[in-house]
């Protein structure tokens, strides 16, 4: 026995030797057909071009979004992709109006007209405008500490700004966004009348970035309008406010609220040849702001996610796994879209195993964040290598992603592309987020990024 | 003995341990120092923002670089440093003179004007400028093989595309700079009477880039003039040239070679505590083609390398080694400044032990190449981990950089940094390498990535 097993043991080890080296020389040609088909023969850019340049910026509920799913929808039918379908989910529709208006009132009457926009969900300044007196706050904490003697009456300037010192931007983001999404509701308890926010940048310029807030549980009538101000408007102001702590704020807005209205996640799907049953998705979000074509957010990541199953197709990879593409509505205000996604996935009781998001912009990938447990992450680290002369480095346990979040539960693993992130919040939610500030390259090594994992979880499965 | 000999041991092994740890907590905690005060508290954005905007474009031998020189030897000793001081040099003076003209002309005479410029170093064409038929080549071996039939008496239009599907750009440019560097010398071989390149970009643009050329050993009077053509135009001159292969493109350029003219290196030091005679360089180069501001190539490097010593006197870190900043004058046209320090430093017997060299733009950093050998290189792989905080990943060894070359063999470590290249290409000297296209985080990042290796080969020397 001892005699005959070593020869045996001997071939298979052999044997998965060779298996595992075949393999691996497989991948790697797979890599560079990926990554070579999206740099010579990409279709992102142009796609990305089209949604910003004709399209526009596709906020929740308004035509452009609607325009947005039709021209997707019929790229995605161009493919010849096995199905394409509209998934219908009811979307908030908020609309900025007129543009707003904002000045700086001296107590000696001069005015100084500054920038600011709405923040999207707000309501609007009574008719003729709010003016009052400011107050100066690094944050919720400072604003609490305050109390409503101080603030009654007032218009709160939330003036904390991102940490520069981070190296990762979203971090700098994450520590100061509870301003922009709570600071109204908040504020609205000790009697201000309104809220003016620094803009969520890095960068010292006269862009207001508008986003998401939230009035929490404040009743309807105490509701008060919330703005953001440039980053250079927030440091003239606070300047200022040391000179002349009496001056006032202006500012009109003409936001509005409507009845939520229909909608569509547009999905496309490659069927798998042997486990047509298991789902496997790539997605980015089709709305975006109002101010710009939402060219880095989220076009980018809808353009991406698109090329990795056109990819597929032009390289002539048949997937395992049913792979879908899905372009979620309402990530912005509502994340309906998401939500509906995971709830029919979950009506349907299809088996997902795997989600990739991408919606950090159209920047240098420089890997990926998993959410998932052990053994899938060390089947992750384990390819590492394929990926390493396309400069992608970053594999770390962390977020997967905002619209493939409610998957969470019912999935093997949830990924997020992670794009190189120092000018992200330069162009996010502001007037410059247009295609002229996405470089093709990168664009297009995101995409093949993308399409490279995909294709290593469809080809070894999830654990 | 053998009784004795173990504690011994074993205290020896932990005090070296406990040696190795805290000399990791003390290197992370310096890091740390260096990228936030780079980050929170820089200098280097504003300086190129003087360089860029207050003086401009500083071809070797203009007055522009002289005001550079002037700039920045007054910053240099405004930071306080042991020892600032210009290192005279002779460098050629090459001027464009007016505006090129060029146009495409059809066989029934319409004219199409088109974007060129002169390749540096070029002869001026005659002052009615020339006039022929064009001969599409893809590089110099079609061209050898037309030979002078062909050739004669045709302007040559070189037209072979960076390769978009290399992932590092700097491959693509080395495989396509032939063209540029010695087009003309070869075409003239064969009676050619001008040469238009394809401007070495990865993007369609309207940009043609500059660059510098030679012509080799060809006699003055068989010089013929070269430019560049935009990658827009060199595509709209191929696809016409198919329907009519007899169009005549005409060009007009007043460039002029004076007599070489006095320059300076400016040089700065911060004397080491320690080893005051071992001396370590980090430098960029302070020259720049005329087309634009040279912000990437090389503002960047000059001013991340002037904020090293910045960085290190603000964080209080006195150096074992001289450590010099070296500003190099004439790398694009010349690369004299290189030459010049290396010969002063091998004259003066001064013993260099490192030096790093920035100068492939002001974008993220990703990491750095070594020319070196195999133990300092291991060195460098030890130190790996320190960087990941801050996303640094590459360590390859490779090329070191163009300015520092010329100390290869009396040197023992050479390095360069590797700022991410995708979008290097798009300004590289062209119209487009202006302040705004610099990011001033991803500035601010090469710099503190600079400062930490020059820090970590201070702190524990070159093998």
């Amino acid at each position: 026995m001892k005699i005959s097993l070593l020869p045996t043991l001997l071939f298979t080890l052999l044997i998965s030797f060779v298996s595992i080296s075949q393999n691996a020389v497989q991948d790697s040609v797979m890599l560079k057909k990926l990554y070579t088909t999206a740099l010579t023969d990409g279709k992102a850019y142009d796609w990305l071009d089209y949604l910003s340049n004709e399209i526009g910026g596709r906020l929740s509920g308004s035509y452009e979004a609607e325009l947005a799913v039709i021209y997707t929808e019929a790229e995605l039918k161009e493919l010849g992709l096995d199905k394409v379908w509209l998934q219908p989910v009811m979307v908030p529709k908020w609309t900025r109006g007129f543009k707003e208006y904002a000045y700086i009132e001296s107590p000696t009457g001069d005015k100084t007209i500054t920038n600011i926009c709405a923040l999207g969900g707000s309501v609007p300044t009574p008719n003729l405008g709010i003016k009052a007196e400011v107050v100066e706050v690094k944050g919720l904490e400072e604003l609490a500490a305050l109390g409503r003697e101080k603030l009654e009456g007032k218009i709160v300037f939330y003036n904390r700004p991102m940490q520069p010192e981070l190296i990762q931007t979203f971090e700098a983001y994450g520590g100061c966004v509870d301003q922009r999404y709570s600071g109204a509701a908040e504020a609205a308890k000790f009697g201000a009348v309104g809220v003016i926010v620094r803009s969520l940048s890095l960068r010292m310029d006269d862009f207001p970035h508008t986003g998401a807030m939230s009035y929490g549980d404040t009743p309807v009538n105490q509701r008060i309008p919330a703005a953001a101000i440039s980053t250079n408007g927030a440091e003239y102001l606070s300047s200022l406010l040391k000179l002349q702590p009496n001056l006032l704020f202006y500012f009109k807005q003409n936001c509005k609220t409507f009845d939520d209205v229909q909608s569509y996640n547009v999905i496309g799907e490659i069927t798998g040849s042997t486990k047509p049953n298991e789902y496997m998705v790539v997605g980015g979000h089709l709305d975006s702001w109002d101010l710009a074509d939402g060219a880095h957010d989220d076009g980018a990541g809808c353009v991406q996610s698109m090329e990795v199953l056109r990819l597929f197709k032009k390289v002539g990879y048949r997937p395992n796994h049913t792979i879908r593409v899905v372009l979620f509505m309402n990530e912005e205000n509502g994340l309906r879209g998401g939500k509906k996604y995971a709830e029919e996935a979950k009506r349907k009781n299809e088996t997902h195993r795997f989600a990739l998001e991408s919606d950090a912009g159209g920047f240098t990938p420089r890997g990926f964040t998993f959410d998932t447990d052990a053994a899938n992450f060390k089947k992750v680290q384990s390819w590492e290598g394929l990926f390493k002369p396309y400069l992608i480095h970053y594999f770390e346990k962390g977020y997967g992603g905002a619209d493939i979040g409610p998957l969470k539960g019912n999935i093997n693993v949830l990924a997020g592309l992670r794009p190189d992130s120092q000018r992200y919040f330069d162009y996010h939610h502001a007037a410059n987020d247009t295609f002229d500030a996405v470089n093709k390259r990168e664009l297009e090594l995101g995409a093949a990024t993308m399409a490279s994992l995909v294709y290593l979880f469809d080809k070894y499965g999830t654990e």
